[in-house]
């Protein structure tokens, strides 16, 4: 068969060992592999590149994607998605792999519909798609951001100040709550939840009262602006409180040893499904074991992060 | 209720996490809390201390135990036994939870059968603790090896050189496989599987003949010793083939996030078990969701490495 | 001899080495040694405490100041400066070591001058402390920013993104040289030089016409703000180009090796000098060897970050 | 001018920023550049490749060396270094830059001798170089030995045991005493001096006696074999002492920010010296500047490590 790959939206780490896997269990499958370069666009502006076994070689360990990648909000468009099964029916595929997060694999939904055969790969360093306990990114992101915060501890503690941190999450709340779970934060300020900052501001006068110096408050990016939370927060306690938006440091460097197995098992999976004809499915894990959701399912849905985790957080850090 | 905990066995990373975890939700819940010292020996020699709220402060993100820890063969003598619970009686405990591995689990199991609660939290590089997805460590333990592999790639790359890399595991497979996988490992050697050093020889001649130059053998301590698998291999196929054995850097250092996680879930779900009466039991996760099994059970089985990883990390690297 | 030391300003990783090594050699010198609390201002307010031994045991490895900081403006006063001289006799004191960049060491110079035996230890992640090659705490922030912008560079490269990135560095452009140069940066944005954000636009037409898809322009913070900049250049050039904020993650963290030697050295010669009765002196280091240079030049001089390496750094990036 | 560069003997994290120095710095001088590859060997063998600036994109933050090396012990014979000279001007090359330690510096000063133009980079984890502040590579191996240690530290005061640690340095303890230092080592064990066992364990009896639960010992590979001198710890004091080997761990990763300048200012300056007919030298740096340094002086001279160093970290970690 003619297969081919194509990573798509945000980079995340272990995308890479992904397409490797991809690659690799695709030749030994006596198949032909083909990467789509830049995300979605590459599709419909027809590039390709054929991958052989050297061509994946020494990427397990890198972040990013070695196919780029691109946000196409044009996909949205019926039309483009014609086009772009079009033309994957002239380059003569068999069958497609789509690595991305929610966005991607709504498109690749709707590509699978139009009657083409689409596999998708949770990839997302926020960790909301709807089917599989993990997506591919989410453990390296949140290590990065928790050992960011291990950094700031020192300083935080020598001037006995509050940091405001601000992280990754649009819409999902998962590395905020992860991370803050880890770096035992004191508060976490979810998208899914309203900002309380009269609740923060009386945690910390608690803890504060208690002997406590440095405190972090965690808040993704879609919930509120650091630096606002910040001023909000001093002028509401009268403490000195700094914020730092740690931005796009998170989501990069060399994946970690979850991010390297998840898109090896599932980079892998992703040809045996198409080998066996299940398309119109996202591979995912549920335990540590590999298996197939409809994307349908998969689109129609969205994953809640663990608000338990939340709260535990908050508790143990008073 | 007066609660204690114990750590015992190695240490490892995470274990600080389910320590802080269990002192705060125990103050949460009113109770009194007590660390035993220097594992179960502290239990028979009498070493214990309160823990409060300030004492578990700023833990969460180191590696080790603060309550310290050692291998005490002498627990499975039916009378130390007794002597241990008779001491935790007298101390007027209510309850213990004891974070170990499977030889510490066994003898949590010998407690609680001589009818004191007990409850046990895996903790165990190894991950081969039977009724959970993860034990507490193996995560950090997989990525201090994945990065050490990573690191020697630079040096195998410019001297086109084999590796044969000696982790831990005496009797278990898991960190060589899991490590194996996520460095892209040639070959994986386990306890589990008879050695065949013959079918590592021909892959290294089939890939070299292929023009990749160099390679890297993961063998598990208790499978075989990396100097000698090296010579052999070296004599079998004429290349240059080195050695390394991780040693003691592979269980320490900061935790990752998963076992800050791991550690904070079973902290507390250990005080929800003994609060609420139900002992005689080990919490472990299973799909991120926490979870009781009995001692009986943990202490009659192992579980086994990954398998189906090991396959999936040679075919790969191929 | 009764001798104490005080961290002032922001904390910088290599302080608690230095504060070690003034315990223990102080001590091994027959000495009573105390550490004054919370920067400058804890010797107004009188907060000190005796160390000993222990105090400073496991702090080597240890980013911050285990003694806290603050930056206390109002010791530029003379009536504040004279009661902190009459504090430090009241108690009895021989000799004070000042740890601190140079709004610190023209402190130590002020009390110095009011006849209180003071030696100044340079610490400031700016580098900017004339008299020394080096002052604690640079080379663990300059690579705590390097790999930070290594980390971007994964989702630079996927993208084939611009990207600026803001660093430490009011009045100093050393973090921004030192990083750049280390990082592969196509442009640094210096304080100490005029923003010409022409020719920075012109540079990355260059390279982006021949064939360089992502790009690093690091600037420090008293020079331009990264999110100002990265509009500018957008506007400029048509190119997509994000912006980060690196903020208080780079001064925090495991001191490097190079900072616990600077922190060892000059934290046992601040002993040696008190001793021998030589003070008024900042102590520093010319190729690793120590040497003494009197507080008064310190304060009446600035350091010049390398242009040298700025221009070299440009001009292997193109 | 056609000008080459050649990697040899062990590689040092740091190498790629001195080629991507001398390339993109010859380049910009209009000269044509070539890579010989794996080591001196690679003279003899006639195997070059040129050079280009996209040939050296990406390297700056990989350990290791792009070029590949190799020990070549036959070019001490004089036929052989002929041969080389030999096949040097049948390339038409009008200057030759040496990246290396002593051995490959020697090998430099033969070719020089002979009449052919050479100028040596210094670079090796060793540090022992003769006639420059730093050589390349020493850095970051130094890190990595120290972060190593840091690691097992929480082992070792989980467990309050002795650790020896052996690290590299055959006839050179600067790796020792470095990592020694930073990371408060009761001992450090190197080749320049004899092993006095009897004296270490008259240290940890006194540390213990203290109440200090945990020592390092740092011993260079040269000195002393970690198992040995752990079992005859053991034997004398009746303490459990582990010991450690940390191997080629120690050499790779991506270079410290330190190591990325060294390279970049010394893969630099080689272009200019060798522009300006000034070779038979070997190019270093003295208190972050350039000089140049006869190759003879080099190769009939060693640099002693820092024993002054040594002394002190001992003292300090009583």
């Amino acid at each position: 068969m003619d297969l081919a790959l194509v990573t798509s939206g945000g980079d995340a780490p272990g995308m890479n060992a992904a397409i490797r896997a991809f690659v690799r269990q695709g030749l030994l499958g006596q198949h032909r592999i083909w990467g789509i370069l830049r995300g979605l666009e590459g599709i419909v502006r027809a590039v390709r590149q054929e991958l052989k076994t050297e061509s994946v070689a020494d990427i397990i360990m890198t972040g990013g994607t070695m196919l780029h990648t691109s946000r196409f909000v044009d996909f949205h468009n019926a039309a483009t998605q014609e086009t772009a099964v079009k033309q994957l029916r002239e380059w003569g595929l068999d069958g497609l792999a789509v690595l991305g997060g929610n966005g991607s694999l709504r498109a690749a939904h709707a590509m699978s519909q139009a009657g083409f055969p689409v596999v998708g790969i949770p990839s997302s360093i926020d960790n909301d798609i709807y089917g599989t306990d993990d997506s591919i990114g989410y453990d390296t992101a949140v290590n990065n951001i928790t050992q960011s915060i291990d950094k700031m501890r020192d300083t935080a503690s020598s001037h006995e100040r509050i940091f405001v941190v601000e992280v990754m999450g649009n819409r999902s709340g998962a590395l905020a709550i992860g991370s803050g779970l880890a770096a035992g934060a004191e508060a976490i300020v979810v998208p899914e939840r309203p900002v309380n900052a009269e609740l923060i501001a009386d945690r910390l006068r608690t803890t504060h009262a208690r002997g406590k110096k440095h405190s972090f408050i965690v808040v993704a990016e879609g919930a509120a602006r650091a630096e606002r939370l910040a001023n909000e927060l001093s002028m509401m306690t009268g403490f000195e409180v700094r914020w730092v938006v740690l931005g796009h440091t998170q989501r990069g460097g060399p994946p970690s040893a979850k991010d390297r197995w998840l898109g090896s098992l599932l980079g892998s999976a992703a040809i045996s499904f198409l080998e066996n004809g299940s398309h119109g499915l996202m591979v995912g894990v549920r335990s540590d074991a590999v298996r197939g959701i409809s994307l349908e399912e998969v689109a129609r849905n969205e994953k809640p992060p663990q608000y338990s985790w939340l709260e535990l957080a908050e508790q143990l850090a008073l």
